[in-house]
């Protein structure tokens, strides 16, 4: 057996470098070799997250004392707007997924629109490859660097591209109504997410203006072949994890053609499960897992279809899919150490 | 000061029975003269709710075994289907305020359509008055009968009604995404309603098929002057109580247009608060009141309004309802007893 | 009718400070005439809590900018060690419940050991009565400073106090196992108390050095007229509200006679409900309301009995008791607009 | 690679059933080949399980239809009092683990007096080894049956077990204030565990009568060598998995001292996790995880030590500890698909 794939792991201190490091670590054929926390340099991982502190881990560094001429494979879990500067100064040696915003838009004017300042790696930019695995495996396989969906978008795609592509629903007048778990919003010490504060609460936020709302609109434009504006409005629901997406369509065929061109698209596919006609998904039933559940139900309303997406934000949307991207780069099967059952209630 | 009216309590042993008792215990201007509770007939209140076991309340007893000709009101917290037969049996001296479905859709051919049986009471249920009261408190407050709206129901027509009334915004089209806490699905012992079962958890449920919906299209067509067919998609949320609508709709003007519309029309409406722009509603600021929260933004997508509305599904989705409409019937102010604020955290 | 009592409160921003809302406003005996909350001076109060929006409520204001010479009386809520300044710069026509710990221990030095730093108010100190009140309503009615208890101390003395003053329990051994809901923690966003960090889990928290405990063994030593150490392990439950102890006693007595103790003693108390034997307590029973559940179990240990005990935090525990001590102060009746049933579930 | 072991699980509708799947189908070295679940048998595990739907799995059956000549394991996971008769009828040739509390009492009076009838299997009984993987990992490897350990008692011995046999702490006076989610009741419709009922609420069960008491007693008096009596308070907290036990012991040595004797016993175990000074466990840490999690606190009262031990109930508490004794019998390491961090948060 050759030597482990080195990587290391850009912002260990977020939910989603957590998520990376419980889907890394029990593997043979890859090992963490530098875990970056800049506030929590010189420290143990255990300080961060004693969930974690029984672990063979190296300490916590930050990113610029890691020596990357050992490095294979990075992954960038920073925040959205510090990662460009950072991936634009790794050596070309090294592969990156990266799990921030700063890649996933293609055009420059679309981020400044809605991140409010210019790209400051313009050129990387163009050559990153969106990674939604299922969508772009060939050019993944062979990007330097691939800029991981969003969660919000993950569930999305899914559920639409295959339809959209078939002309088989209108790319007009679509709505996406998505509920999220609390930890999309991350581990800062927020009021507004503390848990007495979300616990028994239900509200919707960011309405017509999340920043996914670009990333869904670019890659379902290009899905569709044109322009798209669409409605999206996300909500909190009081949990952990997980993403459920509820979206309603004017379709060209009823509820079961649409899931037999999912089940058609998806034969194949390990972690696109779309469910039996009547079945509805729950996030409960992926957490922890890289699985994506889809469904599809007629409506009342002739002509349209209500379809469903259920994700685990921080596996599919976030962490689970950068690996799955990770094990295509290296051309190992791209299941590795990613098949679960989710650990259910 | 005269003597205190006296209600009986038909379903004693529901979240809406004890909701109703929650209300109605501390007023000194009525006074619960029985409860009812099959299964439990001859118990202590304390040994279906120990939460009200402190409390000076006459013994579960059978609705079969109440004396009626000292019972001034009736409320009627029963299962659906139950209730025709036994209001059809009360002395027409009760007036009554039913929580059940039996009385809320005038057409007994779409009740038989959506419950799979005839309507047992047909002649009453053209009698019933349907008690959505901020619209209906002039035929409420003489009525032998109200029929106390659904909770779902209550949160739409709050959102929907003048609007469509003032035709700005289109009575085609309209999609209802809802999300309901557990406790709207009873006390009965389900698998699918265990806490381990839906914490963590998000599932859409009865999509286009829930038994709110009829009554939803009867109300929104009676204010759109025409038969309306739309889209209703209810979610379990893992909290105990509230519902929140997510209202997707055309509309002919802005959402500082239809803001200005409901403020118009709640303005002396105690129950009916129209947030300010940019404020998003929820439930758990409703939390065990009877206030409905609403709110309008405008879509990115021309011509689009997304419409948010909060309640307490057992407050003013039920027995705060109820309440609100029995002092409509006795002549005494409408708030009698409801004002609160919630109790957060 | 008299003209209102008018009232100051002094932290309205904090959790404590929201309940006290929620207590005082239906009430007409009582207006509150200046909120303070230093950050927020000058807003609205439905800018800290949107769910007191729609009330009719002054302006947050600095401290400072208040005019005491129209308050009869202020509740603190402000955080410990910031009251004692303040309390003694209040004009002393302006009595005083204070909800912070500042003035609830008697003795000087035991104060500087827990927080660190001598006592700004020694003088004040000696003048403030302890307020639990089912066991000081004497001393409160006529004080002008209350020292309002602890949460934690508030279940720990309700179940412990009758039983040693009557010898039935030793003060040798005390074990108190207290759980807490996460709203005891306060407002500030803190990591830890994130929503995502408490779902689902359960810890121990201030291990033997909890700052009640001094407050705790100073009354239960005054119970049992002899200094107490005592053992006191503090729990996080993932709920918002709430505080249930599991007391480990060395009885004299069995449970049953424990019992009839407690009945005796709080035969006229409305908020101390002592359960029937085999009757549990649980938080979610108290929720939002002022009372206290006690029961008593005997143990398979012979000589040992177990006590427990449920309170709301922030009802009981802290802005209930509050009010529950103003009534007595303004010699009306105790539970006026104290009396409410649990909104359950 | 030699062909996988064959195990039949019986008892597959339970969620230690669940639990088993998700720890034993990604292994290739064993192989599910009959799941039992009586008024199931028939149907696919999605139909129980739709989080499993997804996966390769045989049919429900029921346990009379399984063919057991081509079964090398059997994990029973059975209701209480049903195992009896079913091991007794398994061929010898089959190994057991069984899950249930029918084979872990060694008296048989002692069994007769907890579960009020006779051991159905006496003989049996006498032959089972009971499987504290760390204390009796020899016994284990040879046991043609296992009683697999109940989740109280796993984590009290894990805590115990090495400080007493050290007389490190005294049997007498133990006291185990013991919370667990609300898994542990079982997948049984019951109102008192619906998600409304349990949210937000905290109360103690069962108390001083828990079936788990005589197990505890009598592990903890075989460590002691001789008889003990302990006191044993269970709550349920308002999560779905985890077990956390505070533990007040009298001690002849301090906490350092605890620790210590802990970290030797415990330095090769890969399921103990003795946290650092100061470090306090919590059931998150640990879900979905065969660790255990303990550490140890000095009591203010002198001679006291206060000890914390955290589990998950239906893994290191049941099915965890199921296939961690299966690899014990199978003679192949001992965490093979056991290695796991927690999905924090």
């Amino acid at each position: 057996m050759s030597s482990p794939a080195t990587i290391a792991l850009l912002g260990a201190s977020g939910y989603t470098g957590a998520e990376l490091l419980r889907l890394l670590v029990p593997r043979t054929d890859v090992r963490c070799v530098a875990l970056s926390a800049e506030r929590n340099a010189g420290n143990d991982v255990g300080t961060v997250w004693p969930h974690l502190a029984a672990l063979d881990l190296p300490k916590l560094c930050k990113v610029g004392d890691i020596d990357f001429s050992g490095v294979d494979f990075a992954f960038c879990a920073l925040p959205h707007g510090t990662t460009q500067e950072i991936v634009a100064r790794l050596p070309t040696s090294v592969r990156v997924v990266d799990l921030s915003a700063d890649f996933r838009l293609t055009d420059p004017a679309v981020y400044q629109q809605w991140y409010g300042k210019p790209h400051a790696a313009v050129a990387l930019q163009a050559d990153a490859v969106y990674g939604l695995t299922e969508f772009a495996r060939d050019e993944v396989k062979d990007a330097r660097l691939v800029a991981n969906p969003g969660c919000y978008p993950t569930a999305a795609q899914l559920a639409l591209v295959p339809l959209l592509q078939a002309r088989a629903i209108e790319a007009e007048g679509l709505i996406i109504d998505a509920k999220s778990g609390i930890s999309g919003a991350g581990r800062d010490g927020k009021t507004a997410n503390l848990y007495a504060e979300v616990t028994e609460g239900f509200q919707a936020y960011s309405i017509a203006q999340h920043r996914h709302l670009p990333e869904i609109e670019q890659q379902i434009g290009a899905a569709a072949g044109r322009a798209v504006t669409l409605t999206f409005t996300p909500h909190l629901v009081p949990m952990s994890r997980g993403i459920f997406e509820t979206i309603y369509v004017r379709a060209r065929a009823d509820a079961t053609e649409l899931r037999r061109l999912w089940q058609t698209r998806y034969a194949n596919e390990p972690f696109a499960h779309v469910l039996d006609a009547g079945k509805i998904p729950n996030v409960k039933q992926v957490r922890g897992t890289n699985m994506c559940q889809l469904a599809a139900f007629d409506d009342r309303v002739s002509g349209r279809v209500i379809l469903l997406a259920a994700i685990d934000n921080l596996v599919k949307g976030a962490a689970g899919q950068a690996v799955q991207n990770m094990n295509v780069m290296m051309g190992i099967p791209e299941t590795t150490g990613l098949i679960a059952a989710a650990a259910y209630p």
